[in-house]
């Protein structure tokens, strides 16, 4: 048992608070590793909003970390003790229908219980003051100290940053990896991108990886078409420039609509919109972003029978302990540019600041640093 | 100008009537054709009905056709007096935006007179007592003599007889090609077919040529089940029998869903079912039915974000004068039995007795003959 600092959500709507957990040894299958940096992501939010029917309190949420491993329970081989880690809220078993699938990077070998908000074991590794703390997401990164699943922990290049890279962990990868994994964009297609937030940027970040001709960037607030722009979009459209429905608006742009198409917000309608932007005939949208609890999204099966595909993505179809290795390569020869998602830095103390930044839309990332 | 028989939608709602119409010789580009055969589909019967928004009267319907070239017009190089051909409700021009992609066999050259009940000029061939009769589909096969652009007509083997495969004009072809073309099934897959029509037993046997290791059979009528497995199913499943939603049903019965699913009737509340029956991590799952005017799909985004994906076909993805001779061959060694198809055959002067078997549900296809 080791003391750690760790920002903890009792319950849900309050402040985390910043209190000394006790965090267990890794049992078998697990390794205990030392949070360098963690990103603050939406999923955060939104989970601490109480709006998710699946969070469970008190817990320590966080799931964007960069990580050194610092000890290895009974068994585990893939990583040891000194390692880089990128923790993994989807994981790679390699051993389950999904992973030997060779179709989706859904691993669930561990689905049941991490979405209990325990070890595979049906435990927690954390607690305060002898009361159990649940884990968030199978990594809980807001800890100096968290256990994670062998299967959960991706090893990464030493000399990788860990305060820059810990954002490969969720939405940096997600967005690039729906374009590159998900939608195969391929050179010259047309790509529209619902959304200039963090995941929607990086979707941005992969058109241009992918050699797309046209990148439409779309956003409510033109603050953001700078930095879309700088990363490589070619057309951004606000659509309360126009008083008609964004899909016309896209279609008329692009003489029939796009090869491609992103929803990275969470909103249905625009889930909608994003698919009837469509090419008829060979148009496909990809849903990334997380809806509200219930919602759901609708449109005239005509839409599909005439040739529209709609799919979606999760951590961006990537495997994480296979493929990560090579994003971290590609944020190190500035492929992926991570510094532009990092508009903040803060100590763990200053967690409910970040959370502030991202409701009132100041920041991309704020990275907090232990 | 020559007379033709034929049975004329006077207006929605009303019995076809058998009268003699002028039929005008075909212009350049086009080619004038005497029907031998024509199948009744359910696309016919939901435009007499009424509720087709885009169905226009008077009006000569019918899209299932088997026929022979009579005349042909200026410029016309593809066929030739005495060809035999299929009649194309989806054209191949060849040449358009749609064609040249490659993705997709919605060939948009005609379209919009099409739509309209005209030829590409703009006007219409068929006149009965100097008033105007519109065209249908682009096909009007309710008519023993009819003009079609060159475009939609793809010819085919003389060897074959045009009174069964008429049938590949639609259904058959729709069925077979939503397994091969659109889903590309792959041996081993697990199917799920909702809906036994002619189109869902096309499905059957698509699933069949493709070595599909399961093929579900749905349908509420559980007389269809025998002819179903006869041509291969492998489970038959009556949604009546259970007192859960039949997509939880389908996923215990496979381990988590099946890896492609078809719906071939034009409910949207099936078309749900068929998705949400697809396993997580890869299900695809295909709508071909035609739904209601106005009727909306829906799901929950999380379907699609953990992996399933919703696309649709028309005319089952196949580009009809490139790919319906192979499909006559298919017919001719049996491998398409269409003789399984045709539970009724009549001459032109009883097509309101086909309305009605389709509508009692006691036919799968009947064939006009001329």
């Amino acid at each position: 048992m080791i003391k750690s600092r760790a920002a903890v959500a009792f319950e849900a709507k309050k402040p985390l608070e910043i209190v000394e957990v006790d965090v267990a040894m890794p049992k078998a299958g697990e390794v205990l590793v030392r949070v360098v940096a963690s990103g603050v992501c939406h999923t955060d939010a939104y989970t601490l909003s109480g709006a998710d029917p699946e969070g469970i309190f008190p817990s320590i949420l966080g799931h964007e970390g960069g990580a050194i491993v610092e000890a290895i329970g009974e068994g585990v081989t893939s990583v040891a003790v000194g390692d880089h880690v990128i923790p993994l809220y989807t994981p790679e078993c390699r051993q389950c229908k999904f992973c030997l699938s060779g179709k989706t990077n859904l691993c669930q070998a561990i689905r049941s219980t991490q979405g209990k908000g325990l070890m595979p074991d049906g435990t927690t590794r954390f607690s305060y003051k002898g009361q159990p703390i649940f884990h968030y997401m199978g990594t809980s990164t807001f800890s100096e100290y968290t256990v994670l699943p062998e299967i959960s922990v991706a090893k990464i290049q030493k000399d990788a940053p860990l305060e820059k890279v810990c954002l490969l962990g969720c939405g940096v990868t997600t967005g690039i990896g729906a374009v590159l994994n998900t939608a195969k964009v391929k050179p010259g297609d047309t790509v529209a991108i619902f959304g200039l937030g963090g995941i929607g940027l990086s979707a941005v970040i992969g058109a241009v990886k992918a050699k797309a001709a046209r990148i439409i960037a779309i956003d409510i607030n033109p603050a953001k078409f700078e930095i879309a722009k700088q990363l490589g979009a070619t057309d951004c459209v606000n659509p309360k420039d126009f008083d008609r429905p964004i899909q016309e608006v896209i279609v008329d742009m692009t003489d029939g609509g796009v090869d491609f198409s992103f929803e990275c917000i969470g909103n249905v309608q625009l889930m909608r919109a994003a698919l009837e932007c469509c090419h008829k005939g060979w148009g496909e949208s990809v849903i990334i972003g997380v809806a509200g609890a219930g919602q759901e999204i609708a449109t005239r099966p005509f839409q599909l029978v005439t040739g529209r595909v709609w799919r979606g993505s999760a951590f961006g179809g990537v495997r994480g302990r296979t493929e990560l290795p090579s994003y971290v390569d590609m944020a190190q020869t500035g492929e992926i540019p991570l510094d532009t998602f990092i508009t903040h830095t803060m100590g763990l103390e200053d967690i409910n600041k970040a959370f502030d930044l991202m409701h009132e839309g100041k920041s991309i990332r704020t990275v907090i640093k232990f």
